[in-house]
């Protein structure tokens, strides 16, 4: 590996997918390397904002709710994203939060498992490491209901398979983990769960917009996702959700709104859920944050995902091998797997006690990545709008910052809330 | 009353809060009657949202969380609310939909009351014309739940009272009916409740922002409520919830995300709530929508919610002494009590079969009101921004409506999604 800044600059020139950072707003001086935490902001989404506050809101009021198509933007919106994640057409939705959604679709799951066969399985399984907001839904769905079901979490993504049996209702995964990035093999774990009668959800927020995802091609049954990393949607922007469309109008979700009823404007006395993908929404869709993210989703339509997903690996090796060459010596250890496939669109490393004060000093040089407890330096890259020579002037700046120990100063250890 | 114009103007010069008028975007040529479906456009929340987009995410990006505030909002922007609603310091998150909202506080309540005393109240009151979602939403909860709650439906406000017995654990209802605008009286109610053990849910959706609302001194224990329609939000703004101090760490809600987490950044493994309200979070905040809300509520900091009230009564009492003068002989029924303590803020008729044409027709002529399943014409009065020449203007054109027939041409017949 050539580790050039004229290598570098070259692989920008040859990158197929470099003029798609135009369609981005990035400050001068920044580089980002946090787009798997929050996405940068796509150009137009100011304009298209606007318009729906003066001319939507200000001007057309209540009638907007037809004529400007706001009470269709959770499955518009969605139609858009489809194509992204591999789903059929109709059966995903956009709406309140990951959490949320994941709660609506492990109850749905969990009543879907119990229909499909006699008696019901106790085990809900999932990873000790996953995402923590969603170990959490499931704790509370089960505290809810009683008890009777258990969260089952193994120790490390390997020990997935081994803990498949036929007690297990479902398999609850996060495609590619928050910490070190490892990705699953979605289809080789989708289909042995279902081999043993299990069902699965998988968690997207770390993989739909870095990589190709093909949720019908790998028989996924429901999965849920977040819109404001990869997708680029705003910070705090709707979830998403997706159900296969043969268990539409099988299972029921508990979070039975009005959105979520067969006639929503009949305003009838009695709940009758819709029959299709419309069942998995709420409440009234949430419209400026609706409107940010459909024009944000419009920068997807002319990528072509597999040139994405190997510029996302292209870009992390050469970021693991400048790191290698250049800031070794100081006690940075990569928790994220070398081999291409096992990896989503970030890389890891830990430190015994300087994670956060490094992760403070490089920010503060420009160079934007995050912490995350308790001792994790974490990169990501979001191949449309990041370059080579992004991520080796990165390098360059974490090594002056590594060398000088310019980290160590007390500024950088004083914690925030967020990082 | 003197039903002349000139008498509508010189109301709108001695009132009070007429100045506030010139803080709302009001389109030319419309008299908005619907601002108990969505509020108008605060002028400056533009402003603010452009902001949050150029400065505040494509600048600031991931930083913004802490730099702008943005992990806080839900906090924050309660604490504007807090002083409309009446409600303790810390007693409110703006959070989610309202049935989102809603489902969390039925479950809470539902254990805080199994909790109160030995064995389990078994009833959740409320009437059958309260708003469709939240009966829903009901039902939903209790069919997740294993069908050991039942939802009892009376069929008029006037019997809530008398169907109060040991077996209620929840008294659930909507302070101001959504169809008819009938007002029930929170404090005797929620006390009522008390008597009998039970605690009460009140939904706010359509008196906040329109009266003022007493929820600490009335004792209440939970309520949620929207924040696009008086509080004008705008379109899909996120819901709030009430909880009364003394219940905090006491009741658990199920929909346990992370920003419900005692400590949400430590990204421990398991869930241990927040002892604050912070604990009926879920996901993650929508901060494109909380900050436009957070802008339209600085409208409130300096209302004066009795002559707010004194306002509202008074234009919907000019309202319906216009009709009675002017649309007499049209079939024509008002369904919303003359007694004004016994009245929202809005006012609704009846027409046996052409409801739905004659709004429409209105709204075509520049009086925007709404339809409402069967046969409902609603009237909301937003005090804020509506005056009473408005009133006598759109009672002028209603009448030549009706007395043309205008509305009986074929192109006012033809339903929509919503209206």
């Amino acid at each position: 590996m050539d580790l050039s800044i004229a290598a570098a600059k070259a692989l920008d020139a040859a990158d197929p997918l470099a003029g798609k950072a135009d369609q981005f707003s990035l400050p001068d001086g920044v580089i980002y390397l946090d787009g798997n935490s929050l996405g940068a902001l796509p150009k137009g989404v100011d304009q298209r904002v606007a318009n729906t506050l003066a001319n939507e809101w200000g001007t057309g009021l209540i009638r907007s709710w037809n004529s400007a198509g706001w009470v269709d933007l959770p499955q518009s919106v969605a139609a858009k994203l489809e194509t992204v994640i591999g789903a059929e057409p109709g059966s995903v939705v956009i709406a309140d939060s990951t959490s949320v959604n994941l709660f609506k679709l492990l109850a749905a799951a969990l009543e879907r498992a119990a229909a499909m066969e006699a008696g019901k399985r106790r085990k809900i399984l999932t990873e000790r490491d996953n995402f923590p907001t969603d170990n959490y839904i499931a704790e509370g769905l089960i505290r809810l209901t009683g008890e009777t079901h258990e969260l089952v979490r193994v120790d490390t993504p390997q020990a997935v398979l081994p803990a498949l049996d036929e007690d297990v209702a479902i398999v609850m995964l996060t495609h590619v983990n928050y910490r070190n990035g490892f990705r699953h093999d979605m289809a080789a774990v989708t289909a042995a769960a279902h081999a043993v009668g299990a069902l699965v959800i998988w968690d997207l927020a770390h993989s739909a917009g870095a990589m190709q995802v093909e949720l019908a091609a790998a028989r996924v049954d429901f999965a849920v996702g977040c819109t404001y990393k990869y997708l680029n949607g705003g910070p705090g922007a709707p979830g998403y959700l997706y159900v296969a469309p043969h268990h539409l109008g099988h299972c029921q979700q508990p979070l039975s709104g009005w959105f979520a009823h067969a006639d929503p404007f009949a305003f009838s006395p009695d709940y009758q859920p819709a029959s299709d993908i419309t069942q998995f929404l709420c409440g009234t869709p949430p419209v400026l944050s609706m409107v940010a993210l459909d024009q944000a989703l419009d920068v997807w339509a002319d990528v072509d995902l597999a040139a994405l997903r190997k510029k996302s690996l292209d870009l992390a090796d050469y970021f693991i091998g400048l790191i290698d060459d250049k800031c070794a010596g100081h006690d940075l250890t990569l928790i994220t797997p070398r081999e291409r496939h096992q990896r989503g669109s970030q890389v890891s490393f830990t430190h015994p006690d300087g994670g956060y004060a490094m992760m403070s000093a490089l920010i503060a040089a420009g160079v934007i990545g995050d912490f995350r407890s308790p001792d994790i330096l974490r990169f990501g890259f979001a191949p449309l709008y990041i370059g080579f020579a992004d991520v080796w002037h990165a390098v360059d700046k974490f090594a002056h910052i590594l060398e000088t120990r310019q980290w160590d100063a007390p500024q950088f250890h004083a914690r925030k809330t967020v990082t």
